[in-house]
Parts: C-alpha cells; sequence; structure tokens
C-alpha cells in the first residue's frame, strides 16, 4: 500500500502528529526543524475555518503540520519545482488530507491571478534564507533552489503577500536574523505591520540562530516580543517548550 | 569642595569608574542600567581619538562613562533642557574632563548648525522612549521630556545622525524591544544601515525588555546579532556580564 506511493529513492517519515506521514526524496531538500517551528508559532494565528496559504511549500510539511495544529477550513501550498510538488501531492493524497490541503504547483509570483486579490487569513513562508547566490556554479539542483533566493527572493514574498491577505491578515515567517532588518522594512514597505517577534537560540545564552516573525496586513504599528525559545536545555536534551511542539512527551 | 559644585537637593553619586563622579538632582531625572549598557556597548566601536556625540545627554552620564570607557579625542553632549545641560557641565569641571568633554546646551535638531556636517565619527543616544504622549497632562516637567518624545522623536534623531556622520560612521543606541521595526526602518530610510543588535533580558528565558542597536552611516547591510546579555544570572544575583559592565568584581 505504501509503496504504491513512493517513487524510487524516496521514504516516508511520520510526523508524530495524528499518525500524518511525509513523501521526502533525501536528495533533495527535506524539512528540518525551522518549519515544525513555523508551523507551530503561525498555528496560535490561525482561527477557525481559516484559508490559509503557504508559499514555498516544497515537500509540503507546513500544511501537513497546520492540518493538525489548526482549524483552518483550507490550507493551500505552492511549490516551483513541479517534480517536488507532485511529491507533495502525493503525500496530501496518502494522508487522505485532499479535502483539506491543495498543492498547487507553480510561481508564486502568479498567486494573484491563481487566488485572487484578499483571499487569506493567513499565509506562512519558510523561504530560501541565503542571498541569490552570484558565485554559484549549479543554480538548478533542487536543494540549491530550496535554499537561495534564485526563483524568489524576499521582497517577491512579502509583496505578493500584502495583495493576498485581507485586512489584518496575519503573515509569518522563519529566517535568519541577520535578515532581521531587511524582513521588517520589506513588510513595513508592504503595509504588513511586523506584530510578533521571537528569537530561537540553540540554548541559553547562545545567540540566536532564527527568528520568528509574523505582521499583519494594515496592522497597526506595535511589535510584541515573545521570550526566547531554546532548543536545547542541555547538551542533547531537548527543552521542554521543544518536545511539546514536536508532540513528544518531555523525558523527567 | 564638593559642595562648590552642588546645588541645593543635588547629590553627587561615584562612577567606580577612574574616579569620576556625577552630579544628580533626584527630583529629575537619574541615569539607570540603560545608559551604563549603552556606554559600553558603544565603546567597542569608539576607535583611537574619534570625535564622539551624545544626543539627549541629560546629565552627561553617556560623555562622562565613555571619556574612561574609550580613547575618543573628544566627546560631545548636547542637551536642550539647559537646566539639566547645566548641570552637566558642572559634572564636567568638577571631574577636570573639560578638555575631552563639551556639553552644550541646545536643541539636537540645530546640531547641523552648530557642528557642520559629517564631523563625527561615532553618535550615541538614550532617547526618549515613549511615543508622543497625547494623553500627558503635564508636558514640561524635566523627568517627562527625558521619558517622552515631546522635544524630538525617534525619527530626528535618527535623521539627524544620518547628517552628522562620516561615511561608516556608528550610531549606537538603547531603546525598548516594541519600537524595533520602527529603529530598523528608520535608519534604512536614513541610510544608516543596522550593524550590531543585542537584546538585554532580565535574566536567562525571560522577554527581553531592551535592545542595544548599532548602525553604520552609508555601510552595507549586513546585520550582526550578539549573544543575549542577561542582567540577573539568579535571584538578585548580577550576571557576570552586568559585574563587568559596571566595573564590579564578580562575587565567586
Amino acid at each position: 500500500m505504501e509503496q504504491d506511493f513512493l517513487f524510487p529513492y524516496e521514504r516516508l517519515d511520520d510526523l508524530q502528529l495524528g499518525g500524518v506521514k511525509i513523501i521526502q526524496n533525501p536528495s533533495w531538500f527535506c524539512f528540518g526543524t525551522d518549519a515544525v517551528l513555523l508551523a507551530d508559532y503561525a498555528s496560535k494565528s490561525i482561527k477557525k475555518n481559516a484559508r490559509v496559504l503557504d508559499l514555498c511549500t516544497g515537500n509540503g510539511i507546513i500544511p501537513l503540520l497546520l492540518s493538525q495544529k489548526s482549524n483552518a477550513n483550507k490550507i493551500y501550498g505552492i511549490e516551483i519545482q513541479n517534480k517536488v510538488a507532485e511529491m507533495a501531492k502525493r503525500s496530501v493524497f496518502f494522508n487522505k488530507l485532499d479535502s483539506k490541503i491543495e498543492i498547487i504547483s507553480g510561481d508564486l509570483k502568479d498567486s494573484e491571478a491563481i487566488f485572487g486579490k484578499r483571499f487569506f487569513n493567513n499565509i506562512t513562508c519558510n523561504p530560501p534564507y541565503k542571498e541569490n547566490g552570484g558565485g554559484l556554479t549549479n543554480k538548478s539542483d533542487s536543494t540549491t533552489l530550496a535554499r537561495h533566493e534564485i526563483l524568489c527572493n524576499l521582497e517577491d514574498i512579502i509583496r505578493v503577500s500584502s495583495i493576498l491577505l485581507e485586512p489584518l491578515g496575519k503573515l509569518c515567517m522563519i529566517h535568519r536574523p541577520e535578515r532581521l532588518a531587511d524582513i521588517l522594512c520589506l513588510m513595513r514597505k508592504y503595509k504588513i505591520e511586523p506584530k510578533r517577534l521571537r528569537f530561537v537560540h540553540p540554548s541559553s545564552g547562545k545567540t540566536a540562530t532564527m527568528i520568528l516573525v509574523e505582521g499583519a496586513y494594515c496592522g497597526r504599528p506595535k511589535l510584541f516580543l515573545d521570550p526566547p525559545l531554546y532548543v536545547y536545555k542541555d547538551t542533547n536534551i531537548y527543552s521542554d517548550e521543544i518536545n511539546r511542539i514536536y508532540g513528544r512527551k518531555t523525558e523527567i
């Protein structure tokens, strides 16, 4: 049964969340902690029956997690790499989540034509972190496209979100701290007011390595800073909050 | 001797740093931890023989600290409240620091006329934190003026700094996290690129209550995030770093 859904080199990973599994191809980009943290952070702002869009959805990890962590009516994911979008669609079918999730193979810059303006209550994005690598020799392999701003950049994501979000609709992203000024300034440029910000640190005392940020389209200026999130509380021991986010029981 | 410098209701506080003392009037605004943290953070970017300006200098605490924590050639402080600037000048004279520090009684918005363009290598500012309080009944008392954006606002400070700084000169500020987006976006608006950012937390795990931020005029975009600074390491026990910043020996 499972084999019917898998192509050669693919594997099926259990998300430990409502029995949902995800198809991944280890030679492409596989999801990491950042996707799990983003889904959890974004879920707090997703109201019942919301319409949600995940930009740069990749293998569909965010829609799959949000289908279990929210009461959204429908979660769309858009992915520009056709072969990756096709794999994400098979994950949706495998989990029989096709009434709740729809994966679209396309360019997020065409989203207005696909969905129309002001269609979404929430948008999420775990974007390529690295600025367009001028020195890259191979700009076409799947992992490079997922990591670098080659097919879309931060401004595309924020501009498109400002068109798709309803007033006070939320854009939630995870990114690197070094891009914080870019994110906050671009959000403001497109009338998405930064409202929530959380820094993710490997552990207490360590410099943050990721930021979670949420803005509201046409929101009122006032940034709320969350307490820091530590991944580890001791060497190789996850913090209680990370265990909660991953749905694991905390070791005592 | 000391009494010659003090007016009624004033007191003389030892800064525990090179024997420097400061005159303060307890019924006006007295300096706090934020000024000490700002001076320490800013000092790391002050090169030998630099020309430094402290905006909203108040009782002159930042210039006094920087005179001991840096090898600046000259540190200017500008303060709009004449009676407060006059007290700061007496502190400078009392410490015989008048060759190193000059306090100017004036409006920072007139700084270009006073100093000319591109005069400074470094600018510091511990500004009024609160946005112009429309509901305030008393907008003229000294403490209210020091806390609220009544006589100048964040944009004035950043705009003026962009005129006074030489290329790659640094503006270093301390502020509240809720104003982070305002600070980063205004810096970019006036070509002061945010380069260093540090969050100050009461203790590990607690939400940050202050931010230290430094930008470089005409700098290249790339934000460097510092490790978090904790004020306390345990209940009522200062962290080792706070003790170092205050010049205290760490209790073992």
